[in-house]
């Protein structure tokens, strides 16, 4: 089934109205909206529209709670503790980077802890938001259970995102990193088991702790982290920097967003640094320019054309899907469309043509 | 040959002395003492006293300058920004953690970058003086060139060091991540070429930019990152954290630490956060023996004996080590007699047996 295009003013109409008849404000609708669509933009569909009727069935069930309503349990100088009583992921991630930002013009630094927050979608969203206010981004979440601790079997921790972004300089775009902790994400193995494909031995496990190349085996077994331990203690960084942190739920106790019996639990660490209390931004543009002109011009390896900056090929697509169009699966459009039909709202008018 | 035990008393006083009579101050001189020391006791003898001649040349040749005198350039509420007008990379970084845990107990969050600095051995020796503290501690270096941008042949980057760590629970241990971006370290290639042994496919290229299983042309080539694009982008981010924050050379223009014409141009960037900033001490170690607990009983894997926590097996062998004496390589005891003979020290009494 081949991708479709629609346009970027029709599909966030189409999801903005979704958010506004399940009862989010018209402000967090706006925030949750785009941040959604982002992800889109840049082609990680599985943090994109995609997911809008799961988020909003939570809401329907009173696992996610709405309005988002941010209580400040703590503050001091250069840091926010807040509680996000329930409510969206993205609302929550998206206020505290506004935050953590003005904290950082103030003090040098800024960070933000959430707790009883959700699943806040693609990390990069926020960390962007905070280098394109010319600061330093820094944002990462705990998530339910997927890898097990180095060397155990049982999935313990989180495959926890974690994102930093810098601002662009006057030749370099910005720069925009935003990764899990595993090898692979489980999405490759299903789609290596849907193709009826071996996978490599180093991505998972079996549930009883054995290398597999079956990615059936490998669904009901555990991921294993990139890099094998040094993964493992990247995502136990994530997990302690968040529930340990927001002294909440950890990964081990934190739920999936398909689960609908009870709010996820969710803790998030937002930071923000103020480039102005160091060097400054022109000596800082000058390095950037420098490092990307010559990473640039770089002789290749065999098999590449070229060589990118992190975030470099998302702005590219981003681009070109601003213009184009934004491209979404026959699934995720008819999912939307669903969508509207149950919760009473008219499809744009140049969706009828996709259908 | 066998390594030697050397009592961690009389290894600490040659070095000591050893520094005293190349004109550090004795106040940075137990510092930097007790940095190198420490690295050897976790058994990261690259980091070790193994290095010290190198350090001292430098100081005697001025390309390193001592005493280490750190000028404020800029401060505000939660940030430093110091200038180690070319002192010693452990004094900077060790001065740095302790304004950084100041900071944080102020606001919450502290962060201190430093220029102009060098080489300052183990990352994780300065984030566990925070954890000491009961904070959590971060902390970065850039170092000379590398590492390729991923797609690339040409080393640009830094193996860019860089650790947390995680004050103790009442249970669980302190938590302390140290690692380089690279697969392997450049010394495991070396080794595998003194053992006329082949390497796997994924852990260097030559410098034609070609995938290698031969030692010798992996250590004229690059060494490829953790990961592949999720490691280069780990090494930028720190280059940016470091040099580019810092306004001062990102890592294609620093020195190594074997580099006699020039100071190394070496940035660090240490931030310290508050636990008590957000949901305290008392629910912070809650969770992290939570943790340990699951984590320390989880079932193994194919191949392992038992799971630990990121810093778990150092603190084994640094307890060890403080009992039953430092482990040092002969070549290592040697280097050091030859520079108390260089220097006009006398030997520790029971050093002469090791001789």
């Amino acid at each position: 089934m081949t991708q479709r295009k629609v346009s970027l003013d029709s599909l966030r109409e189409l999801v903005l109205n979704c958010c506004l008849a399940s009862g989010i404000p018209k402000e967090d609708a706006d925030i949750f909206t785009d941040c959604l669509i982002a992800a889109d933009l840049v082609s990680i569909t599985t943090h994109g529209v995609d997911r809008l009727p799961v988020y909003l069935d939570r809401i329907k069930l009173g696992v996610t709670k709405v309005p988002t309503n941010l209580t400040v349990l703590k503050e001091s100088g250069a840091s926010i503790f807040l509680d996000a009583n329930d409510g969206l992921g993205q609302v929550a991630a998206f206020k505290s980077a506004k935050l953590a930002i003005e904290r950082a013009k103030q003090n040098g630094v800024g960070a933000v802890v959430v707790k009883n927050s959700g699943h806040f979608g693609r990390a990069g969203y926020f960390t962007e938001q905070i280098a394109q206010e010319g600061l330093i981004g820094f944002c990462c979440t705990n998530a339910s259970p997927r890898l097990a601790p180095w060397g155990g079997t049982k999935a313990l921790l989180g495959n926890n995102p974690w994102s930093f972004a810098f601002p662009k300089g006057k030749k370099a775009p910005r720069v925009v990193f935003d990764i899990a902790n595993s090898v692979v994400a489980a999405g490759k193995i299903r789609e290596a088991a849907n193709k009826h494909e071996k996978i490599p031995e180093n991505w998972a496990l079996t549930d009883e702790g054995r290398p597999t190349i079956d990615p059936k085996e490998a669904l009901k077994g555990i991921l294993l982290p990139m890099a094998g331990h040094k993964g493992y203690g990247i995502s136990l960084w994530v997990a302690l920097l968040t529930g340990a942190l927001s002294g909440s739920e950890w990964d081990s106790h934190v739920t999936n967003i398909y689960d609908y019996s009870r709010p996820q639990k969710v803790s998030h660490f937002i930071m923000a640094i103020d480039l102005r209390a160091f060097a400054g931004k022109d000596n800082y543009m000058d390095i950037l320019d420098d490092m990307y002109s010559k990473i640039k011009s770089s002789s290749l390896a065999e098999g590449f054309k070229e060589v990118y900056l992190p975030g470099e090929i998302e702005e590219l697509k981003r681009e070109s899907q601003i213009k184009e169009g934004v491209s979404l699966s026959p699934v995720t459009i008819q999912k939307l469309a669903n969508l509207t039909a149950k919760l009473n709202i008219s499809l744009p008018q140049d969706w009828f043509k996709l259908m």
